[in-house]
């Protein structure tokens, strides 16, 4: 069954659906994978949904990590679906993935309907947190968990330090506000949690350190990750007037200068696990 | 042996040297011991300098961690020294430390006396911590380690945001710049030791994570540790015209606000393991 019901307003996804971004989202997700996603697996045979699966990044590591459950794949875009789809066939072929196209708010399934729901990098996006956590929790069973997984871009700091670099960073946080998300969201998890009446919420920081003795998180994560991101809302922050374009070029290359000789880099994801009430 | 060289105009420690700020080390160290010394054990016999021990906030873990191992701790200031000699006969009172009074960058001690040295909340206070290091290393034996341990100011976000708060804990960062220090350390570590000349350089984050989940750290970090030293640069950055005496007040109430109900607190240590060349 796909529904297509979608709200009034859906709120603008900040990074928008160019394939560049999917690619950057499909670097990001193998190599945070362990850090990320290490401890979750899903018995076999128990029933999983992941809610906004976008461009199925973190569907194949949920599918790698939970051999035998049955996974449920929502997202509110039908080409990211697509994508997502296209992605399990080739990356994970014997995967059984069931897919919706829906929106998180009004899921098209039964009270109770799953043992855990997953939710990764989506929160972020939409303007009320806690109503879309609690309309996965009417679909989650008494005793189920749900686990959260979230960025925050104000964990990010580097060296050299640049107060340019920071007002870039600064600019995405601000437009993704300006769509009604929240840049900042990790920080506010265990609030979130506990505000959309989860018990036993438990929040751990994932932080990502990078120096030059890790060559491939250079690569993979200052460069094609985080650094992708900011250059990627270039055109909206300098038509929005918040930086010029002269400031912008110099905060995106010395970005770029942390993940060269020398260079460090820090970021915090948080990934948080939470109960529903019997 | 103890000598009273000095250099000839000391750094001025931005924390201050009062009752209540060593206590307030006691508390920190007691609260992250754990995290930030559980790996570090060095083997029955060896010889280990603990380089500006302070008030031996970190050698009663250093001991606890390594018993057996022979522990020479120095000290710039004698009255830290001495607080650091009766904490020890207080809370180890079996332990074997030899005490020094002596400028880490003129240590009174043969090059390579040392099998490991280990120094932790030392650098940040330097002007110059890559010459502070090679003074380190001259006296550690080809093939030790030298194990440093900093934190990093701009690693500090929490939930309720405030400007500020992060107004006042720039000021500290400030503060200690023009103390010749440097309150972003952290970040630099694996370019500072690897421009020492230090092989196999290894740095690891250790994150401070809070929330109402945790209201030991609640207590121990946000409220006793971090809003403390905070708190403690008041005067000083009231002084230098920083900050306006309200915004000030709002700052820290804004900080004493993340240890409440719904707040949630993240800090970034680093910790470094290096090797001297052979």
């Amino acid at each position: 069954m796909t529904t297509t019901t979608r709200p009034p307003e859906p709120p603008r996804y900040v990074h928008g659906y160019s394939p560049y971004e999917a690619r950057r989202l499909g670097d990001q997700a193998d190599t945070l994978a362990g850090l990320l996603h290490g401890d979750t697996a899903y018995p076999p045979g128990s029933r999983v949904l992941e809610a906004g699966c976008g461009v199925g990044a973190q569907t194949v590591h949920l599918v790698a990590g939970s051999p035998g459950a049955r996974i449920t794949a929502v997202d509110v875009s039908p080409d990211s679906l697509a994508q997502a789809r296209a992605r399990l066939t080739a990356e994970a072929p014997g995967a059984d993935v069931a897919w919706y196209e829906a929106d998180l708010h009004e899921l098209p399934f039964a009270d109770g309907a799953f043992d855990h729901v997953f939710v990764c990098f989506v929160l972020e996006h939409l303007p009320d947190p806690v109503a879309a956590l609690r309309a996965l929790r009417r679909v989650l069973r008494p005793g189920g968990t749900l686990t959260v997984i979230e960025g925050d871009h104000g964990s990010a700091f580097f060296h050299p330090d640049s107060a340019y670099a920071r007002a870039a960073v600064d600019a995405l946080v601000r437009l993704q506000a300006a769509a009604g998300g929240d840049g900042l969201l990790g920080r506010r998890l265990h609030p979130l949690l506990t505000s959309a009446g989860l018990t036993d919420v438990t929040v751990t920081p994932r932080t990502v350190y990078v120096d030059d003795s890790r060559p491939d998180l250079v690569e993979s994560f200052t460069r094609n990750t985080f650094t992708a991101m900011v250059e990627g809302v270039r055109d909206e922050a300098l038509t929005a007037g918040m930086m010029t374009a002269a400031d912008w070029e110099r905060g995106v290359a010395d970005l770029r200068r942390t993940a060269e000789g020398g260079g460090t880099f820090h970021y915090g994801f948080f990934k948080a696990v939470a109960v529903s009430p019997r």
